[in-house]
């Protein structure tokens, strides 16, 4: 079986895209990251999502939050409540998914590994520039050039199997692969009693996504009246 | 004055980036990793600079170390004498240049820096892949599709100031510049007090160059009978 590194935050994109690559046949390595998010319990569910894969799992420590700047790491800055705004939102970590990328392409090179699955969204787009197609395939040229692997001939795969998708998109076809939505987790501001917010912009993009696709939405929400 | 990320690592190369940055009139801000190198006495070395420059000074913490794999890091892999091979060699840690690259990336973005120095050669080359010209382009292209800064038309410019450089000659510029080389360290073995071993990669190549520059090299070495 081909080995593949699996970003995987334990949210709904990166569930299914793991979902996606073991019925695609690779054997998963899962990835995540501290990074000095608040919302921790995110690595929770990518623990509890990766054993129920039966995949591999590595948490990478990654003193990033310390440089600043993103209201998903720094203390004195509150993730906001979801507006509609297609600009570049507060939550926004500098150059995140490079980083994740790039942890991800060593990780990789040690396992002998040439395929690595990331669910970022072209659609449903929350404004962050490291999610689009053109950034993608740059990355992976710059992989080719980077590594032992790539040098050799053997250059790595990025694989998006969700940027085409919209979130009700995603969730027909995290359904199909039989993923169990409960699971995961998406808000930023989740209770110590794991309910979700339901109005921060990751809350309200998923809670979007059920009512488009038509399926109840599985999340626990703070106050049923939500929604 | 323009500010500047420059990826210090405490060793002769970087050192050099840096007081060449400063000399061309950069605020400069350093910024080194612990990603579970046995040599930690290389960020000992990159406070001491950064302090002498007087340049604001990051240590990211980077948990890579435990994916395994290059000597640098994992414990069961000792460091080897130097072999004069041009195969990448087992101090590879895979991917890390793109690591280091991609969080600079992050915190010039959050400094709203525009330029980032590294001090990677591609002569008396190591072996690594992400040394070369072309990795550091494919690097920069990727890095203007990456951020808010290269999205909105201000992109990133990677500095390699070394890169057509020989090591003599890299300290012969530093040697214009001031820089102390005494109080940078290369070794990947330094004992406890301080001495390198004088036999490992990096010793060597040190070494040789301070030979080839016709300069007296400031390294204290274990046995003084090594040179």
């Amino acid at each position: 079986m081909k080995k593949a590194v699996i970003l995987l935050s334990g949210g709904l994109d990166s569930t299914t895209c793991l979902a996606y690559a073991q019925q695609q046949g690779f054997a998963c390595y899962a990835l995540s990251f501290d990074y000095g998010q608040k919302h921790k319990h995110e690595l929770v569910a990518a623990q509890r999502i990766a054993a129920h894969y039966r995949a591999p799992h590595q948490i990478v420590q990654l003193g990033i939050g310390n440089l600043g700047a993103s209201a998903l790491t720094a203390a004195e800055l509150a993730v906001p409540d979801h507006d509609g705004s297609v600009a570049i939102p507060i939550t926004y970590v500098p150059a995140r998914n490079t980083v994740f990328l790039a942890i991800a392409l060593g990780w990789a090179e040690i396992l002998d590994a040439h395929d690595i699955f990331i669910g970022v969204s072209a659609v449903d787009y929350s404004g962050y520039p490291d999610c689009r197609p053109e950034y993608i395939a740059a990355f992976a040229r710059m992989a080719e050039l980077a590594t032992k692997a790539g040098v050799e001939g053997n250059p790595l795969r990025i694989h998006t199997p969700l940027i085409t998708l919209s979130k009700s998109a995603t969730i027909a076809l995290g359904l199909s692969l039989g993923v169990d939505y409960a699971s995961t987790v998406s808000c930023y501001r989740l209770s110590d009693d794991g309910l979700a917010c339901g109005t921060c912009s990751s809350c309200v993009l998923r809670h979007n996504g059920f009512t488009e696709a038509g399926i109840i939405d599985p999340t626990h929400y703070e106050g049923v009246a939500c929604y």
